[in-house]
């Protein structure tokens, strides 16, 4: 198989710490890619149209995306059910995670966007500061719940969110507000799926 | 069950027209609400917290999000794999359409907020270009495939973005580029879940 990848992306991420858990890891090549919502990769677009990574390009030459499609076939390629639980209230518990975290990063990309990509003339403060409600009313819904029990797909994408807020927003220091949120967080930082996995 | 949507949104139509396919629409009382990303609105973000629709309330009171998982949740209550084909290679293109069809949606409404909703002095065209090369490269990709099949959450989704560009993007005239994508829906257009969800 092959990934297309950047080492910052927060939604590759999910992929490249899903096939280390699976022990996948070694059968996935890793292709880097460099792109924006505005100079798009014309090698890419051929794969996913939408221009976006990660692409799992699998065995067979099927191209996959996006991140929450991928990591569910590769948990099905190792049998099935060790990071996406089977049906039941532990498989809802686990995606509505993946998609409260996935918003926040897709929040934070789309701050980063407008404070990084767009030109300065251009920028708005009122959509930063909307986006930014999401990450805060989502960092503060994640400190109320209990995270301990399985390293499922909810709980790697909340891992993969809080990476790229210490990547790009560093300055926000969520854990001031989010403490057992962090605690959890610093309690998994070992785990070499992370920690290999981290963007500097 | 309760639904936040509103009726002119593409990602709670794929709930609306899986709940009809599925029996279910009986069981979901509909709670219309508007909002913006730069009005939020207060009730929903208590269950919601990035404030987006839609959000599902199962009937045991947890909310659900975002659009995927609540039509999987609702493919499961049916009975499973209804809309949602069993893991397997049908899965896995059903899955990699609706990723596909909700980039067609997310370039689509990024590309409504900049020119509705930001203000004129800070539009930026290489981002509105950027976005819509996403959604010609997607419908050009969807006119190459074979969409026959059963109705699924791919194809689901794929009626429902494609809904979305004629109701706010019918100046594109995607159907001229097309034809065969313009056949598939026109085929479909009198199924009655699709055609009782119809934004106007």
């Amino acid at each position: 198989m092959k990934l297309y990848f950047s080492p910052a992306s927060p939604y590759a991420r999910k992929v490249r710490v899903s096939a280390l858990e699976l022990g996948l890891a070694e059968r996935i090549e890793l292709l880097p890619v460099t792109l924006s919502p505005v100079s798009p990769n014309a090698q890419l677009r051929e794969h996913n149209p939408l221009g976006k990574i990660p692409v799992l390009l699998t065995d067979s030459g099927e191209a996959l995306y996006d991140s929450p499609v991928i990591c569910e076939y590769l948990d099905a390629l190792a049998g099935g059910g060790r990071l996406w639980p089977a049906a039941g209230p532990a498989r809802w518990r686990a995606l509505r995670r993946q998609a409260l975290a996935d918003g926040i990063t897709d929040a934070a990309v789309l701050v980063r966007y407008e404070q990084t990509v767009r030109p300065e003339a251009l920028r708005w403060s009122e959509w930063i500061e909307g986006q930014r409600l999401k990450i805060r009313t989502a960092l503060a819904e994640l400190e109320r719940e209990s995270l301990e029990g399985p390293f499922d797909i909810g709980a790697i994408s909340i891992a993969c969110a809080l990476g790229y807020l210490d990547l790009r927003f560093a300055e926000e220091r969520w854990r001031e507000h989010q403490p057992r949120l962090a605690g959890w967080l610093a309690a998994l930082a070992q785990r070499p799926s992370l920690a290999s996995s981290t963007p500097a």
